[in-house]
């Protein structure tokens, strides 16, 4: 983490002895910030969270303000380190995803859909440091349709894909060129179920086929937190990832959600998640509250890498945190 | 904060004692989310964020990802809850405001304004719960112009302004409607000086004024934080604030900004604010990173409140956290 040595400082009679950060960090920083890609980097995210908004418009769909602290949070499905903080006696949670809050934001009215440019806090182990793909915290678009089928938030998603890519291409022509990265609209895309990638490639088959792919594809049928919902009677996972090709990996994953008390608890249990980290979510499914939906989200920085074209994740980023590295800013 | 009572979770084999919220808090809050207006305040949030995206985009200022954890933040000029994590033995404070880190971001390159919508935690003490503006975190759209002054950001944010009004008028009139509100282009907007205004009307002078009058104006010149500019010869502070009319109180605060190592540190020095809580972005200074900019941010709810003419901030938020009040989702 951050180092710091001891330092006085003077300056018209203001002396302190100060802890000092380590100054290599700093200017290590400041020439990431400064490189002359930047610019066009952020130009180009510019025009997909532009893209997104206008998408997102166009279908009616509300923005909702992040939530950054809560009782509740998404449990995931890999252990990290934990962030919670005190606040007058109460544990709150940094939010790790907004799946709970986007089930109950729609739970009630005439809200149909939401979504939310939401900042991601999942302090990752260091063994995440090199995928290229983790920082400790990161923006999701998190987007939750009422009433949706798998197949109607799939059509949804590659929507907005398709228009990000076609913003991107015509506002951006200049930036890619100089970035020397050619982007594609898909004529379709692919859809891959996990069982069969997993028979035929191993654990590792969604990076695998990932490097194999030209256009995104979509992988069916995962296992995965007490949330993503399963078919009772076929035991099949009703869900998604949305994967990018090229070797970039994961874009979204989402599913059809749980929305039944009983089958809340039922899957928590054998996840080995506790009920009690849930409280008021569990109150809201157990009066009833919460509906049928589906929805995912997308990582800000993994869609602008892809777009960019650029090995780590850290290179889009004004102040990345990878996993295990000194937090300079 | 949140109240638990014990109860026995029984379900399918899933049998254990788990602490559960108070029922009627969680109730309370499905309603508020259900509230027959909230689709149309939702509606109006995301035409004014529209329209915010689309005026940067126009002005070809990029927007960055927000910063949740960091080692430095803005120090504030009232004094709140703490709000870090420890992460791997280092102290990571959540975002009170991206300041420091926009003039980061703008220090280098061909970078020449950046902005961001960013989630702020600020845990208010609880004297802040009747303000109706206050909230423990909101998000605040935060932007920084490299080179400007405090009368281009104004006409900046003026523009920002007009445009959100205009959008919104022409967008969401039956829902505007519905709340029985007006809303009005202003033809100019005043600007005040805030000693002035202090000698005539006392300290509350800002809630005064802005309950007077019909359309938003200025207020110049407050003595703050070490990162507002001060004229080292007239002793004047160049810094504004945005007031909304009809007594919607405060928009937006902003400046013209320090940028010089040594004036920095004497103005911490002269506010008690400890340079050894700021040791990374000290360096930045230190090395002469940091250049002249003005900027300034505004938050989203208080806009949203503004545009829908609600009394409390709550009302606009679908999972509101207001100082003193018991936290649910």
């Amino acid at each position: 983490m951050y180092g710091f040595y001891w330092k006085t400082y003077k300056y018209d009679g203001c002396s302190r002895k100060c802890k000092v950060s380590k100054m290599e960090s700093v200017k290590k920083t400041l020439e990431h910030i400064g490189k002359e890609e930047m610019a066009d980097i952020l130009k180009i995210q510019s025009a997909a969270m532009k893209a997104v908004h206008d998408y997102m418009w166009g279908k009616g769909v509300p923005i909702c303000t992040p939530v950054i602290l809560s009782t509740v949070t998404d449990p995931l499905n890999h252990p990290i380190h934990d962030s919670s903080i005190r606040y007058k006696g109460a544990k709150l949670e940094l939010t790790k995803s907004m799946i709970l809050h986007k089930q109950l934001a729609i739970s009630r009215g005439n809200i149909r859909g939401i979504y939310i440019v939401s900042p991601n806090v999942r302090l990752e182990k260091d063994e995440e440091a090199e995928s290229g793909r983790h920082l400790l915290e990161f923006s999701q678009v998190d987007i939750e349709l009422k009433g949706a089928s798998a197949e109607e938030f799939m059509r949804f998603m590659e929507g907005i894909y398709v228009h990000i890519i076609k913003y991107v291409k015509a506002e951006c022509a200049p930036e890619l060129g100089r970035l020397g990265r050619e982007l594609t609209v898909p004529a379709g895309f692919k859809v891959y179920e996990s069982k069969k990638l997993e028979a035929e490639y191993g654990a590792g088959f969604e990076g695998i086929v990932s490097e194999k792919e030209e256009a995104p594809f979509w992988i069916l049928g995962h296992k995965r937190e007490f949330y993503d919902r399963e078919d009772k009677e076929s035991g099949e996972h009703i869900n998604y990832d949305f994967v990018y090709p090229e070797g970039f990996g994961e874009a979204l994953s989402g599913g059809e959600r749980e929305h039944e008390y009983g089958r809340i608890l039922e899957k928590m249990g054998e996840r080995g998640t506790r009920p009690e980290d849930f409280a008021p979510y569990l109150h809201a499914a157990q009066i009833g509250a919460l509906v049928p939906s589906a929805g995912g989200g997308f990582g800000v920085e993994r869609l602008v890498r892809f777009l960019c074209g650029k090995e780590h994740v850290r290179e889009v980023v004004l102040f990345p945190k990878v996993p295990g590295e000194e937090v300079v800013f």
